[in-house]
């Protein structure tokens, strides 16, 4: 961490605090010029807090060098983590595609989705039992019936199942499940994070919605600090000012991510735009950008969604798409699971 | 609810959508024109998801003529809520001023900040004890010793208190505590809204960093759905892309949310602006603008602070901070309580 | 266009409301019911603002049900425009690179980087001649001298050439360029737009940092209603919360604008991150979502460049960068011109 | 600035950047510890760009200690700048109200306006005669005849007048005109910035929608840099992601403003929030921030102004203002000229 000192803080304050940073265990490169006055910090700085830092009325400004977070950066890990949920690769070249409607709303139709998807080339079932809604009065998930129907959607398929962890008190009702997905708006819900760190499934963390990549990475750290290194990174479009859409894919996040980290990146391209005709180019910059898979919302009949049915393909519609990603991961030499 | 719907849809179609309308209970007021179909949705449609409606193919657009949120709706309830927290009002010409701590650090600091700004004018104890921090390395708050010590605090001078809840989990650990905040990252872990809406404590609910206050209200509209209607709106900031301070306060958030809603607001210009040196000019304007309050950090020693300390006043500066505010309450006509 | 007026909106003043708006040329569809009383206007609505009628005080609020741009709008030419610079055709299939550096900056620089892009695969010569630079203190680019420059590479290679144009008292300078580019930061310089549209050259186009796509749209309108129909958009990176990179690619925008519009659409890859590593992923992406076209920046000596040497290649990156673009866009289907 | 190098970046290629680095003029103070290597550079670092910099392959980042702005920067300058148009000060204790219609309609309507403005208590009369329009088919002003009747205002009240360039072109035509305003969307239009520079009348300059603190001093150091220091800042208004107003009022840019530069701050609450109710709290607001005036639209007949209606208010609306502001500043000791 390089820590810019005032021009013209007293000697005896910047002794004194310096003496203070080496009790905390960092070596000191002090560098006074004509003009500006630096400390090089040299050690481990993640516990170091830039705001403590910037309290001090000694300090101008300060910035890190290395990166805040140590589990999840690509530095010390340079190899692509391969996260494997049931018989399913994601990551390291290996490609998934994660399908199933955005609510768990019956039996008939989470079997029925299942087997579509399934057939059409997903490798993991995905469906909401709790539901995270803007509002109190909305449809708020089948909850622990709908993580029973998601159970007998496996039996029928044999797909591995992820879905939607809101609360730390509902982790028991868990246990069965192959994946647990972390939502955008609880992205940094750090009791809830900590929790899932302490168990062993693989988690699917979603990027808030107005999330930076630093803070995105961070919010893995927080899971990985636990134990868990099981994590997959979920971009599914950032707020902006474009009101034809309800999101904005940020495909640079693709790119990026992977050279902070060594953790898989995958797309969601329904709830980004929010608009099912625009899944299907969306999905297919997605590959060719680099992704290791794709969450994409189906369900049976749309129109009659109880939620989010707005962004929702149809069976045949995913069929459609399957059609066309097959060469195209093909071209770009990505292993379908 | 108006509905928009497509220029060539099937009259055959239409019709039957139109009887699954009325199935639930709303009336139609169907208005065709040579260019537009519309249908205006006659009934209660706050149970209704726009997303629901946008996913029939019928439908080219929609949008809702009467607010999603009831509760908290000034239409319903013209007179402004006055929440009482122990003797203090806030809301309905009563001005309320937290201060303390952003983390509450040793039972000597505690006490000695809640003597300071009781005798400054403040008319609650704030103090972090579970400290949502970006970094899971950071200091993660003092927990439950944390609310152990602001009880102690409060025995000292006598001022209610006011602490951040982070999960469901922890909620057996604040049945002493005053009142109940929620963070602005929590704003939609609406698990914990329905918890706080359960219980009988006033709560302070902080503003999502790029929450738009419709949505606000709606997480408001969560806890008073529950049966809490003890709800303070608390603006904090939002993140924009200036990089001089840490957020930008948005003191338009004030009398916008007053004609939205019935329920106090106040203004944290603290982690706003994440400066000392603008507290005071942010504080001022959001007196002239018509806040019911003020939630400002003082810590004994800001730059020994272990979170925060660049935004925190010290106990001198914030009785030089009060001093101005009496008066310019005075002047605009509010009591401090 | 839809008006919703208010609940208790006196009959009078709504007649009269009425009868101004049919002096206006509108018919109106009044459709009463027992809790909302709409108007629906027909007829040719793109010259009403809607500031015009929310300042009535009988309006609770309005909204467009049809676009406000006619000649960019598909709806009324359905087939995809193809905008044609010398030989080279963007748009319906034909895919167009330009490229060059950022600056112009002497007669060996740009014939070479001419010369070696030309080689490569790309279309068009991108140079900057007048630059729009954040600092006054920053290089403003050869200006006048650096169209002689561009015109000097153009004689050597044959390569229509496409340079910025930021001042309407400069046109007379570019009255031998073959295409003329309006910069992100003009996008709303309408004086600018129309004067660009009364002249015969195709525009480039790009889109501000903050602009929605119907305001990027707008400004294309403005441009065509002029008799200018020859306009080239560019998606070029949006201002987010990001800080890793300099802008954010909306790669969203591609098959929106497509939707909206029937003018091409391109992807600068090079501004959207500001980083030369990342040109080959968002390019590849851009291919992958429809595009038309690519602006990328190429120097033959980033290290020295004297502006944006962050974000451009050099020419042997670039001919690695064809080599993959060639068969991916075989594989899509489009023709590189 | 500080430049950190890669941890990696060969001795001799360091050498060499230092020697080039020197031969711009520079002292480097190289400080190379066991993790980072950084040079800081002595000397006027303002004509260096950072993209420049960050081209260099040996560089990991850079950032600025010293600001990139000079003759605005209130380190060099610490006393405020009061800028004066006609007899009215502004700046330094001394408080501006500029009021008028958002178009000239008709030389009846402007002089009514002016006459009313001027009972109330403003002291510049504004007024649209160029108008930048997001469509091409909405009122684009009176355009010169809007300037003469500008002109018949202040013969008729003695007030000076404040209107907005579009365009370098139009220059010719502003001769009698007492502040030249530069809008929003010029913001960045630095030719047109040059040209106000080179002219002696006091210039209004607009923040863009979007813009940082720091670009938007920059666009002032333009300005000033061509010689022209007679120059007001607006805020008028940031775009965030909010629906239920026009856009932000970012309050906080006031006393940021004061403290990077010399120059005096107004704000425009009738642009801000696009709602005639809410500039009374938003002028209040800015006065006890400490802004040094307020731009504020007045309209004789709102409910038919050409445009912006909506945020204007009417002359009875604006007397009601102005009695309630005059006592606030009194109270914070401003003289309203």
């Amino acid at each position: 961490m390089i820590i810019i000192l005032k021009q013209n803080a007293p000697r005896a304050q910047i002794d004194a605090f310096c003496e203070e940073l080496r009790g905390m265990g960092f070596s000191i490169n002090d560098s006074q010029g004509a003009e500006t006055h630096i400390l090089g910090l040299i050690g481990d700085t993640k516990s170091i807090a830039e705001s403590w830092v910037l309290a001090n009325p000694l300090v101008e400004t300060c910035r890190r060098v290395s990166e805040p977070y140590k589990k999840a950066n690509r530095k010390f890990h340079p190899d692509d983590t391969v996260v494997q949920v049931g018989d399913v690769k994601i990551g390291g070249g290996n490609f998934a595609v994660m399908s199933g409607p955005c609510s768990v709303e019956s039996e008939a139709q989470i079997v029925e989705v299942a087997r579509r998807v399934q057939k059409a080339g997903a490798s993991l079932l995905r469906g909401g039992a709790f539901k995270p809604r803007t509002s109190p009065y909305s449809f708020q998930g089948l909850r622990a019936e709908g993580l029973e129907l998601m159970r007998h959607a496996r039996a029928a398929t044999g797909q591995p199942i992820v879905t939607e962890l809101m609360n730390t008190e509902h982790l028991p009702l868990f246990e069965d499940v192959d994946m647990i997905q972390i939502g955008a708006r609880n992205m940094q819900n750090f009791e809830l994070l900590k929790a899932v760190g302490r168990q062993k499934k693989p988690v699917l963390l979603k990027r808030g919605l107005s999330a930076t990549l630093e803070e995105f990475v961070m919010s893995a750290e927080y899971i990985m600090a636990e134990g868990n290194e099981q994590v997959v990174l979920c971009e599914r479009g950032i707020r902006t000012f474009e009101k034809s859409m309800r999101n904005t894919l940020d495909i640079s996040a693709v790119p990026m991510l992977k050279k902070m980290t060594h953790l898989p990146v995958i797309i969601d391209p329904s709830h980004a735009a929010g608009l099912s005709w625009m899944v299907e180019p969306l999905a297919k910059a997605a590959v060719a950008v680099g992704a290791d898979g794709l969450m994409i919302e189906v369900h049976d009949n749309p129109a009659k969604a109880l939620s989010d049915g707005a962004q929702s393909l149809d069976p045949d519609q995913f069929d459609a798409l399957m059609a066309q990603l097959r060469p195209e991961l093909e071209f770009f030499g990505k292993t379908l699971n």
